[in-house]
């Protein structure tokens, strides 16, 4: 069976055209940043267009950056996508724009878990965490071998996690959520106000007042730039603080590390979180990072899987 | 079948004998506050006969305050309990004092979670967060309506979730993890500070150099104490924050709020953490808080539940 594979996310979209498990068609193009959930969409079109353009694939799957209404095709609700502030029929919309073909669209991070799991740093292993550092903080679970959705579809929004309580109703630094520490968005924001408070940064230097890039923040610890080092310094902190707290909950065995960021950012990034993690960890419950073996691709291969297991299961979409 | 289920917790040890689901006897004693772990096993053995003196229970079901090892009834680690810092074999230790009869042993809160969906305030719900506050904070995970134990038997240890991860090497006012903010050990240590440090309150007041228990809480707060007050809020914050976590990462339909405290402080309290977590909650994935329904025994009756339901499935301990 032949599918394409979309992976939307708040910086780029990816497809990948699969076949038998293997990958033989690819292409990519940035996210809008500005407009209306059908901009996105009409990205999405043109990105499927460009993966597949002799429409040889029967299926299209979407992995997006929000949890995805259980058995429905919905996004209800999209931080880091332009517009996104109201329910989108994503399978509908998209169907529309490609022949009518069927869509089957799930969480981003919970279909690149499964590439990882299926295919990737995660084969063998039954209880697992995959955590994807990008714009936000995004993450699936698998436990006892099977990729938890839940009862509304809302499994898996480590990035969510509270870290910091107090911090809650602090405003503009965020609500005290993973991805206030841990997510580039909100990475940037810190490092912005810093700068503006008069410390120098070559994370400002680089880029002046274009976006920080993964490569920019990677390029600053090259350098050894303090205020990027006590920014990621904190983000590894707040990371370890969510995913040991995950372990405590639902004891897991590995965490597969991925996104642009930790890809970035390395095994010196991966190796010093795995090390907080087991400071940090109750009972011996520490668990290993593996970093993502599928690369910017994997999201993408995964929608592609999610689709035909969902068609061959005759399931819902 | 006839069982003796028995909660073993910090401050107290609380037996029942369970006949086709009715409590038929019960006996409760305090926890030796110091000593060793046979000094422990000794308590339990005499609350054991104190509630089946005609020994007509063929099985003992213990909950102990900490993780055990799957497949086990080996108990590695209890802050709560006196010189528990090294691993005893719960199971084989009580069976030796009482008679050389069958022991499973399971975690305290998983078993008092059991007994909740099974029996009391979580009937007809598959997705259940069963947390109980008292000494530390405990709680039980049933996902799928299966009671979660994960492949080492840590998961539900939600007491140990990072709360406020810049506490994390704060040394004496804990590592930032729920059980420093929201049990009572560390609730009293906090109130003590702020006494020593010159804020008068009803709490030392009440209790002088005496320990205080959930009903000191619930008095001071009925004095509107100030001390008490700020104290209960921050515990309110904080389970609010590790509990909306949970519901984001495993999706939950229903928390369980039970335990001393819990019980002491009332419908006030499970209302402020229900709207707190609401205020919390990613895209609509808030959850209702129910009272526990079991009381007290509760721990018990899921741990003769346990060992009832273990020896139908001819299983290991």
């Amino acid at each position: 069976m032949v599918a394409v594979g979309v992976d939307l996310g708040g910086t780029k979209i990816m497809a990948a055209l699969v076949e038998d498990g293997r990958v033989v068609g690819k292409a990519k193009k940035s996210t809008p940043r500005v407009g209306t959930p059908d901009d996105v969409l009409d990205a999405v079109a043109a990105v499927v267009r460009k993966a597949d353009p002799d429409g040889r694939a029967d299926l299209i799957g979407i992995g997006v950056p929000g949890p995805v209404r259980p058995g429905t095709g919905v996004l209800p609700v999209a931080r880091n996508l332009p517009g996104w502030d109201h329910e989108v029929d994503v399978a509908a919309g998209l169907s529309r724009r490609c022949d009518g073909r069927r869509v089957v669209v799930d969480n981003d991070v919970n279909v690149g878990t499964l590439a990882e799991v299926r295919l990737g740093a995660g084969v063998g292993c039954d209880n697992v965490l995959g955590v994807f550092m990008g714009t936000g903080v995004g993450a699936g679970l698998v436990l006892d071998g099977v990729l938890r959705q839940g009862p509304r579809g809302l499994a898996g929004e480590l990035g969510h996690a509270y870290v910091s309580f107090r911090d809650h109703d602090a405003g503009e630094v965020g609500r005290g959520e993973l991805e206030d520490y841990a997510g580039r968005r909100m990475m940037e924001h810190r490092a912005r106000t810093r700068h503006e408070a008069g410390e120098p940064t070559a994370l400002v230097d680089l880029v002046g007042d274009g976006r920080m890039k993964s490569s920019t923040w990677a390029k600053a610890l090259a350098k050894d730039d303090a205020v990027a080092r006590s920014i990621i310094d904190e983000a590894t902190d707040a990371m370890a603080a969510a995913i040991a707290s995950a372990i405590a909950l639902v004891d897991l065995e590995l965490i597969v590390l991925g996104g642009g960021m930790a890809e970035r950012l390395g095994d010196d990034f991966r190796l010093a979180l795995e090390a907080r993690i087991a400071d940090r960890a109750f009972a011996g419950g520490d668990a290993p990072v593996r970093a993502a073996a599928l690369g910017e691709v994997g999201g993408a291969i995964g929608a592609a899987l999610r689709a035909t297991e969902t068609a061959s299961d005759g399931g819902a979409p």
